[in-house]
């Protein structure tokens, strides 16, 4: 997939990731990139994660963002933070800028130092092109799948997605990395201001398995090169993107075999639709009855009831794959044919509290057997 | 077990459950009890626990408690708040009593109507006599085992507990129900001020695949014929007994194979360290680390992280079956050892933040194949 104008990208292996597959990404902008940034709130965050905030407080602008899969350089202690600023260097020194232009993005195993020596011998061999599919390749760590999306918007100007997901196979993988670059040229206030709530309504709402990692981050970046936009079709075209890469790391996820979509409207807030969505989403016993085709609105409502959102059992509707199966109490259904139509690659709740106007759409996978043995049949 | 002064139970089996085995329970006790009361805040609550809020609000004391199980009359509408007051009546009725001296409870399936009918018919034939162990039967729904502890207080007085687990293996069955019986005399408005405590240390520290049931609740009842009792020895064997039950129904969480106990301690509250152990407890990655020997102490550290609990990792130490794993970043173990020291029927995580002097423990099980089978292999 090309990338806007003003971006090029690549990859190579290292020999971090024991698959000797690629594992070290860049990526370089011209001229500098506005960004906006948001990371993990994990309290055990990794020095990339602090490292980027320190460098998102400075408000300067970026001109390349190096990641690399395999090691999450994190629980490294005084070390880590002086290897993270290490991998900075290296990918500066390749393309000839300062290191604070530089935001670094680690993803893998915890606790482990990185291997700087590997990557200071094989940043050299990456090589740029427009193209971001090498790059979207190299920071995979877990994942089945690479993970990009792309929006045009009217004059020309692009943006171009590209995330890893949470699936989480080896032990301590657990990081959602997503970025976006446009070439729309757009208000660097608006645009810090505005990345969060795009977040929160997008990456925020996926959810495998509930943890969230030391090392998440989202990222927007902006070469400009386009000229400017129309604000409203910007963020559409950024929300668009940010939820379609959301949706295939929920997919995505570890021993995943059916994506769930959990859409709430009617709450009494928006945020409480958003935690009422998720809660479904997330809830082991809805994902676990997802996975054997049955379709139990016993769970949805008591997930429901259990998020904090505040609505009434008697007047809350819950449509199943379209199918209306609890309305203000339990209503007659055909459970052969729903359970029939459970079997396909989406399963879509809507759930309408009619009670207000909040409204939020959350992402989450079926949980199988595949997971379990995934995540239990290792031995450090 | 011999239940307390002034306390008779029976059970008898009604239909409720399709398997034939008792569900229908029974306590009596005289004069009449003080009870302290703490009930699911499930927004979906059940009839039972709507009734019992009101009859915990009207202050008066109780005569009887009565629990079905095999139907939790939950998402039953006006028909089962009806039901659940036939409840009462048809065991007020069988004990010369009037029904808002009885509470009750009902747990299993979501969503069908109560048979009061087959109540009705069944309950004339219950016996009352002083053993807790029919009754303690007769809540069980996917329990595999009877829950039931009890202390012995300097003077005789006696504090006796049954319960029922979140051992969900049939669909909607969720609920925790917590009963403790005691001879002691107790202040009521201290009664009614300490258990909230108790059971937040206690039975909400319990997870086992963090669903909150629409029809949870965790009661005391005091008939006060052994007299008074020093305040002290008194709560500390109440606490006992709801802390034994506690980690029998982790234990014999559905499809689990080990109790997982999480301490910490040195929290800088202890809201704090009960959230923090709560999220290593609850953490799916680690719960499939129990389930396969894994030393994974990255997947603790992520729990940590996300609890909401300030720390700093550079201060934090973890110890698995008392091995130091984690001080202030990795340290080196004997990692087939500590594999090894996992095989056992309790693994135990002690985390030490090392900020203040809040502790607390929680209490969870594996996550195992058998979990997801359970809870997906079924059909409506």
């Amino acid at each position: 997939m090309r990338l806007p104008e003003g971006f090029t990208a690549g990859a190579t292996a290292s020999g971090i990731k024991p698959s000797g597959k690629p594992d070290l990404g860049l990526v370089h902008v011209e001229p500098e990139a506005t960004w906006a940034y948001v990371a993990t709130t994990n309290r055990a965050a990794a020095p990339c994660v602090l490292r980027g905030r320190r460098l998102y407080a400075d408000g300067a602008g970026l001109r390349a963002l190096v990641v690399n899969a395999g090691n999450a350089n994190c629980a490294t202690g005084e070390p880590g933070a002086l290897d993270d600023r290490r991998l900075a260097e290296l990918a500066a020194a390749h393309l000839g800028l300062e290191p604070q232009a530089v935001l670094t993005a680690s993803t893998g195993v915890i606790g482990v130092p990185l291997p700087v020596d590997k990557i200071e011998a094989h940043m050299g061999r990456i090589e740029l092109t427009d193209e971001a599919d090498a790059f979207a390749a190299a920071i995979l760590t877990t994942d089945t799948r690479v993970k990009l999306s792309a929006r045009e918007l009217p004059g020309g100007a692009r943006v171009v997605g590209v995330a890893k997901g949470s699936g989480m196979i080896h032990p301590n993988m657990a990081t959602m990395l997503a970025y976006l670059f446009t070439d729309a040229e757009v208000d660097p206030v608006a645009l810090r201001a505005r990345w969060p709530a795009v977040v929160d309504a997008t990456f925020n709402q996926v959810t495998v398995d509930g943890d969230t990692s030391t090392n998440d981050m989202a990222v927007l970046f902006t070469s400009g090169q386009a000229g400017p936009v129309a604000d409203g079709a910007f963020w559409e075209a950024v929300s668009a993107v940010a939820r379609d890469l959301a949706r295939q790391i929920a997919r995505d996820g570890e021993g995943a075999e059916k994506l769930i979509t959990v859409r709430v409207r009617g709450a009494a807030s928006e945020a409480e639709a958003r935690t009422a969505a998720r809660a479904v989403a997330a809830s082991a016993l809805w994902k676990a009855a997802v996975h054997g085709n049955d379709p139990n609105w016993g769970r949805i409502l008591v997930a429901l009831g259990y998020s904090g959102a505040r609505f009434e059992p008697e007047r809350l509707e819950i449509r199943l794959q379209e199918t209306v199966i609890y309305d203000g109490g339990a209503v007659a259904f055909n459970g052969v044919a729903l359970s029939q139509a459970m079997q396909a690659e989406e399963v879509v709740v809507d759930v309408d509290f009619r009670e207000g106007e909040g409204a939020a759409e959350a992402w989450g996978c079926d949980l199988t057997e595949g997971y379990v043995r995934i995540n239990a049949e290792y031995t450090t």
